[in-house]
C-alpha cells in the first residue's frame, strides 16, 4: 500500500443537508493530515462514466478564507437518483482505472450503496462507504447523515402548521416524506406535537382516525388537529371511498382528508399540506454536522488502514466501521410496530394506527 | 364620551402572524394608560352573533408573567374565513348592544373590513380597523400585519429548494398564495433568489418562460432554476396543453411543469413544490410584531379620541390614520406592471412575464 | 401500591431548552393512560418547603386546545439553582407529607439530582429523575434534555461571528458555558467549524494556540480565526501576561485575547464575545423534543411499576432505567482526551489543546 | 460618456447582513444589462490604495450555477473599518486611474461614505454611495441595508433570554450595539417585549428603572424583567455608584446591574448579557435582501444615466437618488423622544427613560 493517494469521493442518490460537510471533512483531513490528493467524482456514478473529476482542495472552495461548506445543504457535487450505472459496469471500472483514482469514498443510501458495493467488487476497489438519507433506513447504524435536519425542517413546519390550524379550528393534514420506511413522520410528528401519526409499517382505519378526533374534541378540548402521514402510506381497509389502487392525484394526504371529510359528515374544515422538497433542503443542524465531520473523519483513516468493504456507522455513541455487505443483507430498517417511540406516541394520546388489540 | 369604556376586539379573515402581538398591545394600552375593561370576541362576526366575549387582562394569558403573545402565530381569539353575517345584520347589532360594548376593534383584511364597516354604519357603532393580511393588498398603507413574515417563510422555503434543486440540476416551481395580487410571489422571488416569477397581474407566455430557462442554462451557467408562482396565475394564452379553464387538480404549478416539460422535450427534470399553509403560520418577524404594536397603539388612541370608521395605515414612516371607506373604495392593491420591484426583478435577470415590447 | 395517584413533578436547577416537554409528557400521559392527579411544585424545593402546588391539567394551560409548551424553552414550573436544602429535610419531608403526595419526578442535573436523592431517601419517597443539563455531564446516559439545543444555539452564533469575522479579517474568540466539562464548546466548535477549540479537560498552551493561527494564515489561507473557549478553562502554563489566580473580570475570553495579542505583536485584530444566557434558552431542537417526551413517557410507567430510586436514561438507541446512586457516584461526566470527537476535531485542523506528544 | 464601463465596487466600515446581495444586484445587472466589466475592490480604501481588483462575474462565484451571496452575511470583498485613507488621496486617486475605472460604487454608513465623498470631489469620480449600517442612523433614506437583520438577530436572542429570565425570576440586562443612535435598542425592545430600554437619546434615572420594574413586580405579576441597553447609554445623573467616567470595564450593562442590585437591597437576581458581534452576522432577512437589490440596481442605472455624488435611498416606498452632500449634513440620524415608536413602547408599557413631565 503505497502512502500517497488519489482519492476519489461522490454523493449519490437523494441529496440532504449535511452532505458539504462531509465533503469538508474528507478533504480537510486527507489534505492536511496525509498529504492526499482529492478528486470529486461530480453527479455520482454518471460523473465516473463521463471520466469528470474535479480537483478538491482545502482553498478550493473559498473565498479569501471562509468556507461556506458547512452552512450549505445539499450538494456541491451534484448528484443522480439512478442510472443505467449497472449495465455499464465495465465502462465504469476502466473510468476509474482512466482516473488513476487508488481509492473510493461514497456517500448514499441503501440504493445507491447497493450499485456502489457492486461495482467495488466488480471493480476490487478500496471502498469505503458514508450512509446519508433523510429516511433513517440504513441498518446496523444510530446515525446517519441528513435525518435530523430532516426532521427538524418537518417540526419548524408543524409549527407554522399549528397556529394557523388552531385559529380556524381545522384538521391539518400534513404528508411528509418515506415511501416505506416512518421514521421522518414518527420522530417529527411526536416532536411537533401531531394527534395523528401514519405510517407504512403500522395498519390504521378511517374509523380509528375518526373516532379519535372525536375524543380529542370532546374529552380533551382540542378543537383542531394536526395529522402527520408518511407519503407511502396506502389505502386503509375500512375505506369507504376509495380502492387500494386508487390514491388520488395529489398524494396520499388528500385521500385520508377525503374520508375525514366523509366520516365527520363536513363538519370538520380540512387542509392538507404537502411538504415536498422543503424536507431535503436546509442549512444542516448541529448533529448532521458532526456526524458528518466524525464519518468523513473516520472513512479516510479507514482508507488509510487498508480497509475496503466497509461503512463508516454511529453504534453505541462511537465511530465503528461495519460490513456494507451485512448493512445491504439488512437494510431498509424499518419502524418496529413495538419500538418505545411508538409507545411514547401513544402515551402522549397520539393515534400511530391500531394496536393488536384493537 | 365617557371616560371608562368596555372595548371589544377580533380577529377576522385568514390568520397570520402577528395578530396576537396586536392582540396584546391593545389589552396593554387599554387596561394600563386608559384603564379600560378589554373583551375578545372569539371567531369574529360568528363569536358576535353567538353573544360570546371573553375578558382579556394583561395577567390572562400569563404564567407567572410570561407572555406568550408575542411569539405565536396565529390569534388566540379564533377567526372565520368568512359567514352569513350579512343576512344577519339586525341580530349581530343585538349581541353588541347585549355585550354592551362601546367601542370594537376589528383586524383584517379587506373583505373583512367591508363586513365590518357595513355592520359599524348599521349598528352606528364606534369601530376601528387594523390591517392585517399576507397577501399585502390592503389600500392606503405601506404596511399591513403580516406581510413580513409571510415573505420570510417563503424565502426561507426558496433556501432549501435551491439546496436540492441545485443537487439535483432540477427545475424547482413553487406555487405560493396569491389569488389576485402578487405581491408575496414578487418580493420573496427577488430576495429568495429566483429565476422566473410568475404573478396574476402581469401576462406571461410559456415561449417566455422556455426561453428564458435555455439562457440561463446555455449563457449563464445556470444548470437549475428557481420558478415562484402565485396561485392566482392563469393558463397562458399561448399555452399547447391546456385551456384556460383546465388548470390541474394539484394547482397552477403543475400546470407550468406540465408545460415546460413539453417545451424541453422531456429534457428537464421538474419538481413542484405547493408551500401552502405553512406561509401563514410562523413565530412573527421583528417588523410584524413593531407594526402591530404601533397599530395596536394608535386604535386604542383613536378609540380614546373619539373616533370612528377609520383604519390606521403606516404611511410614509409614520402611523396615520385613514378613512375605511376610502381604503375600501380602492382595495384590493395590485401590482403595478411598471413599480420599481418588477424593473428591480428584470435587472436581476429575473422573468416577470412579458414586457409590454414583447 | 394504590392504583390511583397524586404526583408532584418538579424542575430544578438551571433552566434549558425541553422541560415544558418534558412536564407536558409527564402530564399527559399520568392523566390520560393512568388517570391520576398531577400537581407541579414551583421553583423546586423552595416550593416544596413553601407547600405550594399548581394543579397540572391537559387542559391547564391550553387556549382553545392550543398548547405552547412544545415550543416554550424554560421551565413553567420555574426553578433555583440552589438552596438550603440540605439543612431543612425534616421540614420539606413534612411539606411532602402535606401535600399528600404518592410520587415525585424531579428533572434536574447532576447537582440538583444529588439533593433530590439524599431528600427521596431521607423521606422514603417514590422518586424518579429524569436528566437535563446544557453541559451533556450527567453519567450512564448518551443524551440528556437540553444538550442539543444549547448546541444549536452556539453553532448559530458561530455562523453569524464568522460572517463578521472573515469580513474584516479578525480573529473572534467565542466564550461558552462550561464550567468543569467542555462537551458544548467540543460539539459546537466542530459543528460550527472553529479553529480552536479549549476546554477545562485539555491542556493547552499559549505557544500552541499562536502558532496554530499562524500556520492557518500562512499555510491555508485563512485569514481569520474563530477560537471557542468554555468558561472553565484556565490559565495556561505558559502564561507570559497573568498567573494563575488572574483572570480577567470580564472573563476567560479577555484572557486568551489579551495573551493572543501579546505573541501577535499587535498585528491581529482579536475580539471577544461571550455568548452567556441566551445558551439556556430558545425553542427546543426536535431531538430534544424527542428525547424529553420519551424520558417523561417513561418516568411516569416507572412510577406506574412501582420503581423508585431510578433515574430515566437514553443508553444504545433506547430509553432504561438505571440506579440514581450509580448516576451519582461517577457524575459530573467529562470529555475523555482521546475521545473520538476530540480526534475528529483535529482531524479537521482544529487546535485543541495539546496532544501528549508534544 | 462611453457605453462601456469598468465599474469599481467597495464595501467600506463595519460589515453587515446584505452586503453580498447589494454586490450581487450590482454585478448581475451591469454584466447582464449594461456588458460593463466590474472589479471588486477588496478591503475598501486600503484595497484601492494597494491597486487590488477582483474581476467579479456572474460565474464567479457559482459552483455548478450555485450562488451563495443571497444567503451569506458580511462581504465577500472584506473591509475596513477606517484607516489613514485622508492623509494620502493622492495616492488613491492615483490607484483609481491606475486601475482605469470609470465609475465607483461605494456601500457604507456615515462614516465610510463622508471619506468616500471627500475621495469623488478630489479625484473628479463618478461616484454612487449605497446605505448601509446596522446602527441605521444614515439621514434621508428610510432603509438601510443591514438595520432588519440585525434587529431580527436582537428579537431571536431576546425571545432566548426570557425563557431563562422567567424560569428563574431574573432581571436580564441586555446590552446592544448603538453608541450614538438608539435605533437598534428601540426596535428590538419593542418587538422582542422588553420591560426597559435605554438609549443614548434620552435621559433615564436609576430610580425610574427602579421604581418601575417595582411596579412591574407589584402591579402587573411579571416576577422577572428584561432590560435592553445601548451601548453608548451614559452613567445617569442620579446614579449613587458611579460617576460619570466610571463605565465598568465590561460595559454599560455591568454599570445599570450594579445601580439596580444596590436600589433593591440585593434582592433582585440580575445577570448581564452583552450580545456582541452576533449582531453584525446572520443570514440576511428578506427585507434586507430586498432592499439590497433595489438599491443595487438603482445605483448602477444612476452610473448608467451619468449621475454622481448621489446615494440610493428609500424614501416614502420608492427608491430615489438624494444627493450625498445633502446626508452627510444631516447624518447621524438619532432617536426623536417624542417619536411614534417610543409613544408606543411607553403605551405598552415599557420605561425608555424619563419624560419631560417626571
Amino acid at each position: 500500500m503505497k502512502t500517497h493517494k488519489r482519492l476519489g469521493i461522490l454523493t449519490s442518490g437523494g441529496d440532504c443537508p449535511g452532505l458539504n460537510a462531509v465533503i469538508r471533512a474528507v478533504v480537510s483531513h486527507a489534505i492536511m493530515t496525509y498529504d492526499w490528493e482529492v478528486l470529486g467524482i461530480p453527479y455520482a456514478t454518471k460523473g465516473l462514466l463521463e471520466r469528470k473529476a474535479i480537483p478538491l482542495s482545502r482553498h478550493g472552495l473559498d473565498l479569501r478564507g471562509i468556507d461556506p461548506l458547512l452552512n450549505m445543504g445539499g450538494t456541491i457535487l451534484g448528484s443522480i437518483n439512478k442510472g443505467d450505472t449497472l449495465d455499464r459496469i465495465d465502462e465504469i471500472i476502466a473510468s476509474y482505472q482512466y482516473l488513476e483514482l487508488d481509492a473510493l469514498i461514497g456517500i448514499g443510501g441503501d440504493g445507491s450503496l447497493a450499485i456502489l458495493n457492486k461495482l467495488q467488487i466488480a471493480g476490487n476497489w478500496q471502498f469505503i462507504a458514508i450512509p446519508k438519507t433523510i429516511d433513517n433506513d440504513v441498518a446496523l447504524t444510530d446515525r446517519v447523515v441528513g435525518f435530523d435536519t430532516a426532521v427538524n425542517t418537518i417540526v419548524d413546519s408543524l409549527n407554522r402548521l399549528t397556529f394557523t390550524a388552531a385559529s380556524h379550528d381545522r384538521i391539518m393534514i400534513v404528508e411528509v416524506m418515506g415511501r416505506s420506511a416512518g421514521h421522518l413522520a414518527l420522530h417529527s410528528g411526536i416532536a411537533g406535537g401531531a394527534d395523528v401519526i401514519l405510517i407504512p409499517e403500522i395498519p390504521y382505519s378511517i374509523q380509528g382516525i375518526c373516532e379519535h378526533l372525536k375524543e380529542l374534541r370532546d374529552n380533551w378540548g382540542r378543537r383542531f388537529a394536526i395529522l402527520i402521514v408518511a407519503e407511502g402510506v396506502k389505502i386503509a381497509d375500512d375505506s369507504s371511498m376509495y380502492r387500494s389502487s386508487q390514491i388520488p392525484n395529489c398524494g396520499i394526504g388528500q385521500y385520508i382528508a377525503d374520508e375525514i371529510r366523509n366520516c365527520s359528515h363536513n363538519e370538520l374544515d380540512i387542509r392538507v399540506s404537502v411538504l415536498g422538497h422543503i424536507q431535503r433542503g436546509g442549512i444542516p443542524t448541529a448533529l448532521d454536522r458532526l456526524v458528518a465531520s466524525a464519518f468523513g473523519k473516520a472513512a479516510v483513516d479507514l482508507i488509510a488502514a487498508g480497509e475496503s468493504g466497509k461503512m463508516v456507522a454511529w453504534r453505541n455513541g462511537q465511530v465503528e466501521a461495519v460490513s456494507l455487505d451485512a448493512v445491504l443483507a439488512e437494510s431498509p430498517l424499518y419502524v418496529a410496530a413495538n419500538s418505545y417511540l411508538v409507545d411514547t406516541a401513544r402515551a402522549l394520546g397520539i393515534y400511530v394506527g391500531n394496536t393488536e388489540e384493537t
